[in-house]
């Protein structure tokens, strides 16, 4: 690899947000190194170059560090011109895509933690406002493009997010993600899911469950103590 | 004004976010309209363009709604191509102004409105809290083009932010932006503040002292229901 255009992805296994931009990486066809954060004990590279967060994923492009998954997903669609585009280009289109993104970081996805850290009553109830979210996002998604197989910023954060969604049903003992709640969502995730480049960056079934499993378990006890 | 481009900004007075529109608006040179939305009696356009969070700024050009303050000024800034640029062209330096964008957003105002509705130890504890995030935030400035008059994203944010400082001041009884504690947001804050843009697009201090202190009794009262 040239010096030049160096790239290194600092990432976890199995953080959908690192994920995002593993995935963005590949459909633009880019190659790059991976640096295998262990969160216990951080890089000094990740402490220097993302003092503020100190979070994975850290994206560091010829010695320049870009952080936050949505502007890393951004900065790689400005910055590599050929390949697929992540964002449409009219800005119309754009906007409406950044709107949906937004949604999914800031409503959706605090909700999806609440269901991991509940049980009983409370966990019921977390299930149903992610349900009653997944329809508010379903009647948005008729309004951009979701009908290919097209790996855009919404295909690449909802198959990160809930293409596990089998994990989450073996683990919590519930159905979130089902056609009979979001019939466009549903099929869109279950599509993208059986796309090379998605089976190459999500992690397999089982090693998801023992990893989420040791992830619910901390969160119980935390949220117990 | 041609039907072709009708802009059309929905916005309460004073709120900050709606200003940044607004400044974002006035800087392109942009001829728009008006609807001063009334929160407890919201206009059917905003609840039929903005039904999921339906709330103010909202931007309808052409009859097509864009809402939330980040992304309307981004669509501004990719739809109107005359006039100063909001956002850097530069890859690498969009996705630094977006991450301190997002700074402000997600970790310092959240900061802010705790010193609103707070008093004593606890108010204290929370402009403590301001005042570290704006150490931080002062040192991620250093990285970005600061140093003129140039009415960008970050200053946008800023200034409709920070502007009214003055206006804490008398109604908190506390200093929070000060030259000892981040010299170069003050300045930066107090330059601005001179632009006849500026002076146009924020209200005068003593409107913003009354509507700040009814702010200040409403989440006052709410903290202690």
């Amino acid at each position: 690899m040239a010096e030049e255009n160096k790239v290194i992805l600092h990432k976890t296994y199995a953080s959908s947000y690192a994920m995002r931009v593993e995935l963005a990486l590949k459909i633009k066809g880019i190659q790059f190194e991976y640096v295998d954060e262990d969160l216990s004990n951080k890089s000094p590279e990740l402490l220097k170059y993302n003092p503020v967060h100190k979070k994975v994923p850290l994206l560091v492009h010829n010695g320049k560090p870009v952080s936050e998954s949505l502007i890393i997903l951004e900065y790689i669609d400005e910055t590599w011109k050929t390949g697929p585009l992540i964002l449409p280009q009219d800005p119309y289109e754009r906007a409406r895509v950044r709107f949906w993104a937004n949604f999914i970081d800031q409503h959706l996805i605090p909700s999806t933690r609440k269901v991991w850290s509940t049980t009983g009553e409370e966990q019921e109830k977390a299930k149903e406002e992610i349900m009653e979210k997944l329809r508010i996002l379903e009647e948005g998604l008729k309004t951009t493009n979701h009908e290919n197989d097209n790996l855009g910023l919404l295909q690449i954060l909802l198959v990160t997010l809930f293409g596990s969604y089998k994990v989450y049903e073996e683990v919590l003992g519930m159905k979130i993600l089902v056609p009979e709640n979001t019939p466009l969502l549903y099929s869109c995730v279950t599509r993208l899911n059986k796309l090379p480049l998605v089976k190459e960056v999500c992690p397999p079934h089982d090693k998801m469950v023992a990893l989420v499993n040791v992830y619910r378990q901390k969160l119980l006890k935390s949220s117990t103590n």
